[in-house]
């Protein structure tokens, strides 16, 4: 199996850690975001939107996070990443999502870099506006860790739910967004980052950490 | 089963279309995304977002469009909304995340007002921003699509590709952007339009159509 990634890729680094938890062994192949190289025509012949991450795996290329993790939890379904009651998977895929559809993708890197360049914001400008969205998404995932939350983000297993919130966090308090207003949120993440899965996928362990 | 949405809401429009594919009968309740009333506390103790959609079903309050078709397609599996072997589920999972994930997050209207509101933009740069993304989206989409479509975006029935890829195009109608170089993506567009299940989740159908 090969991870098309990048250190600091908060996509890749949510498959990381799935792959982490499930015992999956793979390559890396790096591609530096910052330098547009993951757009090379060679990598979107294998991904048409050019972004990470990519896992090739069986002979085919799967794209996009979400999907990834949904395929690697069909595929190797031991440890589960999902709760089995249908409710429960439904809560689960609904934090992940806060995370992957409405912090994320406000906040990733080439959106950052259009605001810049396009708007002319200043780096206090895209701290406010990073903290922004990371804020509204927090405040609702701090009150559904506390319903639903037993020690990790879902329940007292890692989820996908996980999966997606410690990269968010890894973001946040590397743009020193304030998480003092999420105590459960915060508990839920140390005792994820707790794990050797998720320290093995830290961003600055990986072979192309800068 | 009560559908809490608002007509031009692209996430809940995915979610009227799969109900409508599945021939579950629900009902609606309306919350104005113009004027914050989504974000009541009493809707704020529904979903802790305080967007839409949400769905209330078997005595539970189920919220993001991506968690909710799911949910969908596990409790009422006929007809599909996903194919059966893993890989294809996962290429249309991966065309979901594209609009769920890359294109509706930066287009949508809390992002669109805060543009304007923080950093002054115009009407044109607004509508060059939603080009943007969308434009992004709909390359790769129309490069997959090519590649699994036969009718549909993946395969020759509906998908959850589809519930998610027409309210786009709906989206990318309303604000004028071109939509000529994606020919394979409009045809399949074209196709879903056609079929009384999108007719019936369209925005100029629903009861709260202003």
């Amino acid at each position: 199996m090969i991870l098309h990634g990048y250190w600091r890729s908060g996509a890749a680094y949510r498959v990381r850690i799935a792959l982490a938890l499930k015992g999956i062994a793979y390559e890396q192949v790096t591609h530096d975001l910052r330098t547009d190289a993951q757009a090379s025509d060679a990598y979107r012949a294998l991904n048409p939107q050019g972004l990470v991450p990519a896992l090739e795996a069986d002979g085919d290329v799967l794209t996009q996070s979400p999907a990834i993790l949904e395929w690697l939890e069909e595929r190797y379904p031991s440890p589960a990443l999902l709760p089995e009651a249908a409710t429960d998977r439904t809560v689960v895929r609904a934090m992940a999502a806060t995370v992957a559809c409405d912090i994320h993708p406000l906040n990733n890197l080439r959106v950052v870099q259009a605001l810049q360049r396009d708007f002319g914001l200043d780096a206090a400008a895209v701290q406010a506006w990073m903290a922004r969205w990371m804020g509204d998404g927090f405040a609702a995932l701090e009150v559904m860790i506390a319903r639903h939350g037993r020690g990790f983000a879902f329940g007292d297993t890692p989820t996908i739910a996980d999966c997606c919130l410690v990269p968010q966090v890894y973001s946040a308090e590397r743009f020193a967004v304030d998480l003092t207003p999420y105590p459960q949120l915060m508990a839920a993440v140390d005792r994820a980052r707790a794990l050797p899965a998720f320290q093995a996928a830290h961003p600055d362990r990986q072979p192309d950490a800068g």
